[in-house]
């Protein structure tokens, strides 16, 4: 049973999941349904998601299923993205995000289908992500007929072994795509668009100069600790 | 004598028709009138294509022509697309397709003029073709000068011999284009959407690696079965 | 003086060639106002073109400038685009010609500043243009101090010496961009987004394959002549 | 204290600059708030300048905060741009400019990223970049970690030691993006829009070309010098 204070957060959850949805889709990162963003409630580990499937146009607050953490139905009649498992691994294993987005944006996906980690190449890219924005390794064929969609999940936090997720809210999965986090799911979708940008540049960049170095630590550091920590000096 | 009951299903089948050629417009992959889309009634045997040249924003379900399967026209006034032979060679080549989409949507056409197969390099493409797309060889100089829009149409169905032409619903014609099909009009033409992004990420792919060897055969086929076939698990 | 009748012919021109200019804005091959098309009445060898810097959606059919096809300025109170001199040396040359279009648009403009001229490798090149669209050789310095603007159109018509202008109506100039033209403003127009799209489709093909020797001469021949000359079979 | 003329003058400045910020909007040089125009009151040496991540479709003119061109604040509640110290530098070292623009616009930001000045190949940089759109050398980590936002401005006032700025109107700081700047806050943020067409160009034709030596003097002191000084011939 859902007592009242949970449902109410619950529906707040709900309208900030549909609004990072369609944000994904108004920014132009998302063909057809090839896409899906989720949030979690961590007072009562309760996970919001889009379903699989349906039409973005009709996609309603209420529409989008609810699961626990640990991937049971909680509420919502239609069925969850088929990405679900990946996104419940991630917010298991990264207890600070509080949003998750996965998208097909085409050239973040290209350097996951190329398999080569996004080098940080300027200070666009230090802003949001501190370092390269890793690759995961090829998945086996045991981790494909296996559990796939968490073993997805599972190569993704591999990679971020004793680093912080938030400081580099993305990882892509090679041949798949780009997965995207953030504190909130409205976070978390604005970092999938930076993150898509920053791709652009990136393969722009890497086809002028093939031997580009980009940007040095002290570089990376200073623009990424003025929107970062403690020191932060940036907004209003 | 089309009888009534033919004529009701022809009429849905133009108005099908009509919305795949607008679709294709809709989602940019044609510039002025270079594209077209059919549908086929099996049931009779009819053909339903978009006319030649006339602009798409006057295009009415009842300006679409009909022709026999086999090339005799039976209704509409205007001259059919001048790809029409193309069509119906593949209609009656691939028995269960039921709409067929051509265009010129650039970056297809690019692997199609650079004479190159799309490789499988992501699930993106495994979610729609269950292997590279493939290209045609050139036409010979006897086939151009011969029956040449006929001959289009065996170029690719001999590409296809032994493979089941809906695991892999598209061809590149070597030095023109793609063509593209599925169980209907609607799926003709979101499958040719598709295919154009797929190449596009393909494109990226390789510039950014010369020697990407793709996804493995097992990742192939678990996005490929996931959406296709009895255990498909996608959608609601 | 300017008798009724050629009035009557000027003022239908002033608006095609308003129509012309309009339409390569809206076709997103114009940046601010870096593009201009002109057109000719042949009875009375009078040449309307774009006036110089005027911002388009300001700009109405009786603004635009009128001279004869030697430069005698006829009617108009606005100064004529400073491309007018190679306009009218297109005109004096290219009898068979009604309009001319010159734009920077992005792709074609990146192949005249490589200095390459645009290969046809595939048939959407073969429907407009019957072989590559050439390039001119870079102007010398006593061309450029000279009479510059004349002589780029020296430029361009030397390259077609012995050549139908109309069976590929359009040049690149070295350094520069693209000049284009047709039986008619709107043909020209035409001509001009059809050029820049194969500019694109060629540069995203040769970046795929290097050695791509583009399309046969049988090849050429067949997709030129179904849309060109007596035997042309294309459209209602 | 303002007086009142100094701030009629300050109101038209604010509009104007208020103007200049939503014009890279518009013109898609700007992700989110990622970009900034200012301009300056040369007789009272007053800055005006695009807040800091305030969203742009709530910014007021009224909103721009205001500061003497050595960085004191006189106007306005609001925190400045980031980047204020590099804007004011570039109003102390060049005189003759009364606009500055800084936006992250994806192509000439890859060149910047690259390490790579843009070579002027073609005429439609020498329209406006009296030479190649130079680049400044990555800055020490001694500059990085002092006063670094001013340290960028001197970087870029450093390469311009002898030259008109005003004759090639921008810069690329490396690892970051372009500065761009003019005679007005209008005309500096029409240079960035340039400036990205002919970045764009310029990565389409070195891809095509690797080694395209670009236009002669002689082309680029033409087409500069028709637009620019005492003998423009260029618009009404």
């Amino acid at each position: 049973m859902i007592v009242s204070s949970t449902s109410t957060a619950l529906d707040r959850l709900r309208r900030e999941v549909l609004a990072a949805n369609l944000d994904i889709v108004a920014r132009g990162l998302v063909l057809y349904t090839f896409g899906n963003a989720s949030g979690i409630d961590r007072a009562n580990n309760l996970v919001v998601i889009k379903p699989s499937g349906v039409p973005y146009e009709k996609l309603q607050a209420e529409d989008l299923p609810v699961f626990t953490i640990d991937g049971k139905h909680v509420d919502g009649e239609f069925k969850p993205s088929s990405d679900l498992a990946t996104h419940l691994h991630l917010y298991r294993e990264f207890p600070g995000i509080g949003g998750v987005v996965h998208t097909h944006s085409e050239y973040a996906t290209a350097w996951a289908q190329a398999g080569r980690a996004i080098p940080a190449y300027g200070t666009t890219h230090a802003d949001y992500f501190h370092g390269p924005v890793p690759v995961t390794a090829p998945l086996s064929d045991e981790e494909i007929e296996g559990e796939y969609v968490l073993n997805t999940g599972i190569a993704i936090t591999r990679i971020f072994s004793g680093r912080d997720p938030l400081a580099t809210p993305a990882a892509l999965v090679a041949g798949h795509a780009p997965f995207v986090w953030g504190r909130t799911p409205h976070e978390a979708a604005h970092n999938a668009v930076v993150l898509e940008s920053v791709a652009r540049m990136a393969f722009l960049t890497v086809t002028l100069n093939q031997a580009c170095e980009g940007v040095s630590q002290g570089l990376l550091d200073r623009h990424y600790f003025r929107k970062h920590g403690a020191k932060a000096t940036y907004g209003q």
